[in-house]
């Protein structure tokens, strides 16, 4: 099995050790990683012309894998990095096996209302919890916003949420690989 | 053509009339507009039950449509709404027609490094831009991630950005449909 291995480990200063310590670890399980790094870009003429080249690269990536696993930790804010919902999606219709995992064992509801609005969200009156701009929160006991967990959840899916425990600093958040690995171990097992 | 209307419009407090006005301006242009909201759900034995069964309502919109204008106006936080960038991704893989816009005239780059880091951000020594926590920042010239510009600026897509001039205020950025009506016009000019 290909596996996509998608996630905002690119953005990090060690993301090339980190993602090459990912692969080693998914090829341990028996499965094929790729990850956002694997690709040769060709020369681009500016800033623009390289983002582009660098999305339909990562598309040709995700094109010739058969299964997605999704770091969906937040990442620099209360939710994951667009980029990989972007992918979960993708791989999604392209009816890949999904597999997706958050470092944080707090749910979206928690840390929309904890952590965005300080705790001042309230509930209107058909008991929906708005914050003070009157957005909506969603609240169904998910680990983040409904399409994301709902793709992992569903049928077929793998979702694998950190066990609430003590809090994780944000180096162990960006890199642990615990529930990574339980997603590989869980993917291998239904394969 | 059947058009999916994605966006975080769903927590709005008025969301049902500002989907109706947004299906309105699309069957004005000739389209047959869905959104989320256009889905009749089946009881619910509890929180998480309800939410599994909006994901799958949502999907089996998609699966309906051959297109979708996405509303990827930043969400509380610095970038698009995570659901809206998995729907996003999922009608790419599906070969859908795209369109998305962003009602805030910044780029990616420049929300980061203003709104997200204060100005904080330092090129590292290979002149890439990296905040305090060591993270780096697309620089692309793009007005989100790059998975959601080069999705929405790819073959065939249609990405519209407002143009720059006095901040809209949060009002108007959450419901302003100038843009919205822009990817309307040029979907249908290239039907």
């Amino acid at each position: 099995m290909r596996v996509y291995l998608a996630g905002p480990e690119v953005f990090l200063p060690d993301a090339a050790a980190i993602l090459a310590a990912k692969a080693d670890l998914a090829r341990g399980h028996g499965f094929d990683p790729v990850t956002p790094l694997d690709n040769e870009l060709p020369a681009a003429a500016d800033r623009l012309a390289l983002g582009m080249s660098i999305y339909r690269a990562n598309v040709a990536l995700m094109d010739g894998c058969n299964a997605i696993v999704a770091n969906l930790t937040p990442f620099r804010g209360i939710g994951a990095d667009p980029g990989t919902c972007f992918e979960l999606g993708y791989m999604t219709a392209r009816g890949a096996r999904i597999a997706a995992y958050s470092n944080d064992p707090r749910g979206h509801f928690e840390r929309l209302q904890t952590g965005f609005y300080g705790g001042a969200a309230r509930p209107d009156r058909t008991g929906e919890h708005r914050g003070p701009d009157g957005l909506s929160l969603e609240n169904f006991d998910m680990f983040d916003n409904l399409m994301l967990h709902g793709a992992a959840a569903g049928a077929g899916g793998i979702l694998v949420v950190a066990r609430d425990g003590a809090p994780l600093s944000p180096d162990r958040l960006a890199r642990d690989t615990d529930s990574f690995a339980e997603c590989l171990r869980r993917l291998r097992g239904s394969a």
